[in-house]
């Protein structure tokens, strides 16, 4: 698969594969400026976690563009920046990115705005090729914590689709299948946007892994009968303390798969981890529209005015989570000092 | 709101309110044979336990009106009151409804097929008149088990529309609001069919009860945060030992209201006591067409070809139910003996 999230240097536009409307139909929405690229974080034309810190790197760029003819466009360059680092409040990889970027601009502190687009396009070029190869040692660290013939049951998609490329998740999948596993994944559909009726058995299939689609709701039944030896999912901020928010559901999977003894593993690139939130209860969660709920492919199916709860986003406790498998390792509980080593021994000197 | 099932004795034929299209559309669905009415169960026009006896047992009086003009009409009726019961395997209350007009046309074994008609046409009445009267007295004993202030989550809709009226799981919250209580009700949306999102939301809004929608996986963030005081389900089948059959995924709901210590009701008439079947185990499980989970309003949402499990049921073990909520008062555990003994004591001596 080319890259869903592609930057045109020429035209400076972001080119992003509108995953609303996979796997039906393959098209690109193309971003010019940074009301293009908020409303597309807003909308989920791009989503998961670092996929869209990947495009929020890209969206400094195009701010730098808007921001570069203004009089006083040093301040209008970090309130473009800020708006996008706004746009969503549960991924941390958003505001880690536009951190980065930030971080960027202050080490050239003196360089005209023409400078400025070209070290923004490098560190958005780095930041998206970085997590390419961070999901690949994901991949490669977390291969060994699956079993030849294992299923195994993902919820939402935490594949290429939700980050660079190659996937968090769906990369610990990969590595498993390139190491010679025989893999059978369970994709969790994963109401109201059916990231793994449509994405996730769309990038398996792609790759010939097996694939089975069930309803969030058929979980308990599964493990129940022996139908899943490991669960695996993405996440889009892990606290301080481990605690690890994900896609809505998944704290009810990691609380079944707790209760029928079944591992449970978080796959992140360390850009996930959040160490200035100390626990799950301080991480924001989204509130999406009713309607993501109530209308199925623009048809309504509730009654109307019938008021909904539409979290985006849930809370898995880190006591509940077998390991999180970064590009750096399989970090194993007690959490805390894991993640301030890894960290630590992350960070350039 | 008028019965949903409705049997025309001039006409002979039995209308029944198409749940597939609500609450889009109220539109009934017309039955005139047997074929018409195996059709109308399997493909869920009626759903619900106690509803889907009612319907068998309507369709019972068509099956002699059917064999009425055949040679062999006797062998003829048998073979067509068969294959109703086998229209669908989990409800335990379509074999029950038939049984129970087996049991009519022996006590009438010398009856010709003109009298049979009559017999079989007051049988189905008393069926569906004493179903809604199981499903209110249901609803008084329920309403004790509800305090004032409860937020109720039920999944899937084990309303009017699942019972020849009040509903059972809907019955104990329309007593608890009739007893003076302030109830909200969350509706999961209950993927596939949404009877949560469609159904029960439609029932109650049309009873002014507040009803909030949400998707089957906040379940547990809803829990987590206090939102749910208690749960209450319909059951489709509970067996000797009081493990009980219901719609995908309320094993789930029940797993994580243990966890979070949350009571957890099943509400059901005793037709759908079944202590033939010794535990969950034993009770068939409906798989259903893999496009009932792909496709949404009748669009595709998932990649062609790939496998679904589609389950309609899961079992929730006796221990995790804090009380079977039935027309002869609320049963406890242990659920062998209870069953026993309330079975005994509601057979006629």
């Amino acid at each position: 698969m080319q890259s869903h999230i592609r930057f045109d240097t020429d035209a400076l536009e972001l080119h992003l594969l509108d995953q609303r409307l996979l796997p039906m139909e393959e098209s690109y929405c193309v971003c010019h400026n940074v009301a293009g690229i908020v409303r597309a974080l807003q909308e989920m034309v791009v989503r998961g976690a670092p996929a869209i810190g990947v495009t929020a790197a890209w969206g400094c760029v195009l701010a730098v563009r808007e921001a570069i003819f203004e009089s006083h466009w040093s301040e209008r360059l970090e309130a473009l920046m800020e708006s996008i680092a706004a746009a969503r409040p549960t991924a941390v990889n958003l505001r880690w990115a536009v951190e980065r970027m930030r971080r960027c601009r202050q080490q050239a502190a003196d360089a005209e705005a023409g400078d400025l687009l070209e070290l923004f396009m490098a560190e958005a070029r780095a930041i998206q090729d970085e997590d390419v190869a961070a999901c690949k040692a994901i991949g490669r660290f977390g291969a060994d914590c699956l079993d030849d013939g294992d299923t195994v049951l993902t919820h939402c998609n935490a594949g290429a689709l939700a980050t660079a490329g190659y996937g968090t998740a769906l990369g610990v999948i990969r590595g498993a299948v390139e190491q010679g596993k025989r893999i059978h994944v369970i994709a969790d559909e994963t109401r109201p946007f059916l990231q793994g009726a449509r994405l996730t058995a769309w990038e398996l299939q792609q790759d010939a892994i097996p694939v089975t689609v069930a309803c969030d709701n058929a979980c308990a039944l599964l493990m129940h009968r022996g139908m899943i030896q490991k669960v695996v999912v993405g996440a889009d901020r892990i606290a301080a303390n481990g605690d690890a928010a994900n896609k809505i559901g998944t704290y009810g999977v990691a609380l079944l798969a707790h209760h029928f003894h079944i591992p449970f593993y978080v796959a992140a690139p360390l850009s996930t981890l959040d160490t200035a939130t100390p626990d799950g209860a301080a991480i924001p969660i989204e509130e999406r529209p009713a309607q993501e709920v109530t209308c199925l492919t623009g048809q309504p199916v509730s009654p109307d005015g019938v008021p909904v709860y539409n979290f985006a986003f849930d809370v898995t406790p880190a006591q509940y989570i077998s390991g999180i498998i970064t590009e750096a390792g399989v970090l194993h509980a007690p959490y805390g000092p894991a993640i301030a080593r890894v960290l630590q021994e992350a960070r350039p000197a």
